[in-house]
């Protein structure tokens, strides 16, 4: 399985209903991808967002990084919502669950 | 680089002063590991906390998780601390960063 980690810090004068927006519409198109297993986020105490975004494999990841949609979707993160970010593409090794 | 990928549940009637204090001496000993490069804490809008702890190596994180306190603690954690917890060892295979 592949995650990856997207840690986002927004421009402060962003337009937040537009970024949210356009996340739910990228969300709406990954879970129609081939090899989606999941998506999830998360929120630091210092205002660091976190997602995580889970596929079956490399190539499934591959596909969604050059979906039409979201190559435009990208370079609007760039030019009208991100201050920086930082995208870590990893495979899980191994897993260890615990229940009570 | 290696990030683990910690989601955790506590019990509801666990003692959150306790496992405060038994986090925080885990992380003081973590740091003073050979290879380990960063922790940090996220929490997620339904409740479950995700803890991502970074390592230079598969190796430097085999020697943490066999620090004779950490086994402590570890055994601590499923009897007095969590509820369940599922534990991702992942592998940074490549990463991107972005900045205005």
């Amino acid at each position: 399985m592949v995650i990856v980690l997207i840690h986002t810090q927004m421009q402060p004068d962003s337009d937040r209903a537009a970024y949210d927006m356009l996340n739910a519409r990228m969300f709406e198109i990954v879970q129609s991808m081939p090899g989606f297993i999941g998506a999830s986020g998360y929120a630091s105490p210092n205002g660091e967002d976190i997602g995580m975004i889970r596929f079956e494999s490399l190539e499934a990841l591959r596909a969604w990084r050059e979906h039409p949609e979201h190559l435009v979707a990208q370079q609007r993160g760039k030019s009208e919502f991100y201050a920086s970010y930082r995208i870590e593409v990893c495979e899980v090794v191994r897993a260890y669950d615990f229940a009570r």
